[in-house]
């Protein structure tokens, strides 16, 4: 950590934020500059409290030198995690394609989508049971028959089920019946459920914050295995700027960062993060070419008549075009589909 | 509503959005363009499903001219909502000032300042006992402790309260203790908590989410309105830019945009708005001369000792002050404060 | 276009807009609705003035149905622009690789860079001899030295050249030297530099203004076709948000945005949109996937010792390792590297 | 400045970079961490190359300590400076108003506009006769006879004259009609502009860019600076955030920041800030109670049939009592108006 003083600071300010600093077990490095004096910081960092620090007179800023990450950070853990769910392995060599509709309309909606997509050879099945919406008067999603739904769907194809969890009541019963539970970019700072979610023994996939740097994205992360859950799917679902081609711009360049800061997986969402059904399939291959361990689609039997989102479903059948598509990218990264 | 057909889109396909527009209950007016034909929607908007619209072959976008408020807007209730809590009203001419640390630290912390705000005219004092904290490593807060001080202060200087709840399960205890019940940024799109909060006969204090449009903002208080609570104070309190002033940009225009849209009161924070103390004093004059009906202001009594946010802070003495200059600018707008 | 009334507005104040639309030659269409009336607005929309509509008194906004762009738009030309220079095709079924240093340094630097970029099969070379630098104490470019010096390569090599004009003074120097004209970011609506380059007979690479909506982009590229010049070639090279992965962040959906509302090739620039070398690469193959019709990447023989951004130069190993994996990429989306 | 080394970083690396670092004659001080060692730099920075040392295998980032501002910054000359145009002071304290109609359209209508204004008070009035403008088929401004009609202004009711130079070919021409030259936001970069501004003896009002960070503001009033002339009176004037408000939101906390950081005046345009009317009065309130040095208004004595931003400008009766409100609120702030 630095301390930086600010230009017309006093020496006797800077001897006591280092007199602080000290005190807090860490040794303080004071480099005196033409205009402003730096105070560098080494020791434990986990002992600082940099809020106090940055109160004091004198103090301009704090600059973090250290990254705040400590389970999710590759330096704390080099080699990549991979997820295993019944044989399942996401975060390996292969290309998880997590496809279905935005929500479970209905039984026959559910089943129709759930067979087109395994046939397509995808393994782990998405749907919402309970939905986020803007407006109180949208569709707010099946709820508890919904996940009913999706409980047959996992016996019927054998496919895994993803899920939203949207608040800590209805976690547990979430929990129940699906392999990997979702938690929205809107709840990515709802830290109550991200403690509970890491109480949990099952994977947790979470969806970055519309604004969330991704300094905050792994902290959302760094939450869920502080409490001692491990498996965390971290994706990628668009950021919001001032552009105007599509509801929200998927920011590829994420992958890479976390994959280079990060072990934890991490896939990309393009039908959230375009919100366009026209834009899905190239923003896939994109996904893929850049390095994400994974994709999460919405796929619709009947996208005219979805009742949430069906403007940025997939049909049946570019869906299946698109999973040719990204078997031949996968190649060209090293991975299979 | 208006639909906005694409260029290429053919006769039959305006036809057939102009068959499903009719059995919603509405009424269709086709406008032939030169390029382009616009599907003008008119009736009961309450039962029209946009997204089912907008996935039909055809369709380029949809246009919403009615705004999607109901409870919230200003159309729905023209005369100013104001709220009365023993006698202090919120939303009228007055221009409520609601102060206190950012966080219940501990008693001795939180009296202290509670005397100071309370001499200086304070009717509202603030204070986390539940705090949201980006890293889970970092202090968050007494939790029920904080809500006993809390307590204590409401009779002991006979100042109303306020302060966060941060999820559902704590919603309760905190409506026990809190006149007024915070509910942060990063919640404002955690509906489940916007729903419970909804069911309280308590005065709720909604900020603005630090990305979040002023639609979504207002959607965000149709929630609570929604389900029978009537008293939302809405709360700007800083968005997202890629400046580099300050961690985020009070956004001062949401206020006359608020006060046209809706007839909720709207105050400011100018604290988190700005994350810096030498920044909070120009800013509070500036929301106030703006028409806010009122500020959220962060005061500690040794900000260099604070064990969250102390740099934004402000000293008793700032305070005073700033109580003084407010008092006179109140009066341009035609308020007292 | 559509005028949306204020509720507020009286039935007077849409007869009078009404009036107003038809005295510019156009038709106008009232919709009551039950909140508010909207105005159909069709014929000749060139003739329309917007501005004096939307000052009209009960007017709340103009909504704009067709697109204000002409020239640039696919409707007005349906099929793609392909631009010819010497042989290659840039906008057809190929991907044109155009790479180089950031700046033109010194005649050994450009010679080792080009000969090995020439090598590796690149068929323009870029470097800039006029640089745009956020400090007027940065190294600004070797200025005419730095054309001759690219006219040198251009020789020696066979290259093509891309270099930029920094204003309408240098613009003709310039085209002495260059094949291909670039217009930075910084100067994407200095409109007067725009005008000038729209009166030569060279190619414009147009880069998008790092907030400019993609709209303005295009209105950019309409400046430039409205004064005679058809061959501008548009380049996507990172939007500015709040995340901290990088310094920008590229917008890869402004790709299949551009490519289904304009008929203008563009292409990607990996090296400005994360400003990071080891993010170039996974994000060239992401621009490849996505469609663009080319990449601009920067390569420098001794990153270590560049001038300017050698961060996110690769290196000339690096550069070999790129254009191996983008060919693969390439032949997925039908295209020929 | 600080040079943060990766935490896989060989001793060997940081070696070469302190040796590189005392090369340019600058003293390196490395640090090393429990994670990762980082380098003080000290010496005179105008001396170092970041993008070199940048570039050196194992740098993470450079962090600059002192600010990349010489000549605009505080530090540099601690008093404020003050432009005195024929008596009028800007940045002193009084609270400058410059007000007039977008655009120069006739001489009617200027004279119209600045007979009132002059009525209410202002000492400078505001016209472009050149326009910058997102379509190239919208008005492009009256050009040289705008600048003869203000002429006209200037002897006819001794105002002074604020216009915008949208490039170097028309600088010229504008310095010789205006006391105040205009730099608009889309040119805040356009480098060559700047530096022919730096060469003239009138003051220039820069505008901030709609994306600017405040560095980059800072340091585009830097190159004036540099380049010879003292006198720049900066403008914000809004900034692109994803809310809905309105265009732009003016970044009030733009105002304290760049008063602590430069001693350049700073001047606020809240009808470009907002883009709509209704909101310039209470957002100029703001203006003036943040602590700006003056404000910049649209005023049109006919708005509906304005030929640009008509829905932006004050009519004669709004501004007049604009007038009022803001007196009152600048003796607030030890200002007269």
């Amino acid at each position: 950590m630095l301390v930086v003083m600010e230009v017309k600071a006093t020496d006797q300010m800077v001897a006591r934020v280092c007199v602080l600093i000290e005190s807090m077990g860490l040794t303080a490095h004071p480099i005196p500059g033409a205009q402003r004096t730096v105070v560098g910081v080494t020791g434990n960092k986990s002992k600082i409290d940099a809020d106090k620090v940055l109160a004091q007179e004198g103090v301009k800023e704090i600059i973090h030198v250290t990254s705040p990450y400590r389970l999710v950070s590759r330096e704390c853990r080099p080699e990549d995690t991979v997820i295993d769910i019944g044989g399942l392995r996401i975060g390996d060599r292969n290309c998880v394609v997590i496809a279905g509709p935005c929500a479970v309309e209905s039984r026959d909606q559910a089943m129709a989508v759930a067979e087109h997509v395994a046939k397509a050879g995808v393994r782990v099945f998405r749907g919402g049971a309970f939905k986020p919406r803007t407006s109180p008067y949208s569709f707010q999603g099946l709820g508890e028959e919904g996940l009913t739904i999706l409980g047959e769907i996992r016996k019927e194809f054998g496919l895994l089920v993803a899920t939203e969890a949207l608040d800590t009541e209805s976690l547990d019963k979430v929990a129940e019946y699906a392999d990997i539970i979702q938690i929205g970019a809107r709840n990515m700072q709802n830290f109550s459920l991200l403690k509970k979610a890491g109480k949990l023994k099952k994977p947790v996939l979470l969806k970055r914050g519309m604004s969330a740097t991704l300094e905050e994205f792994l902290m959302a992360a760094e939450y869920i295995l502080a409490e001692g859950n491990p498996d965390v799917i971290l994706c990628e679902r668009g950021v919001r700027i001032s552009a105007d081609s599509a509801r929200t711009t998927l920011d590829l360049s994420a992958i890479p960062f976390v994959k280079q800061t990060s072990h934890l997986p991490i896939i990309a969402d393009p039908s959230h993060g375009t919100g366009r059904r026209d834009f899905v399939i190239p923003l896939s291959r994109a996904s893929v070419a850049v390095g994400a361990d994974g994709l999460l689609v919405e796929v619709h039997h009947d996208p005219a008549n979805a009742l949430s989102d069906g403007a940025q479903a997939l049909t049946l059948e570019m869906f299946s075009g698109l999973m040719e598509q990204i078997k031949t990218i996968a190649k060209v990264v090293g991975r299979t589909c």
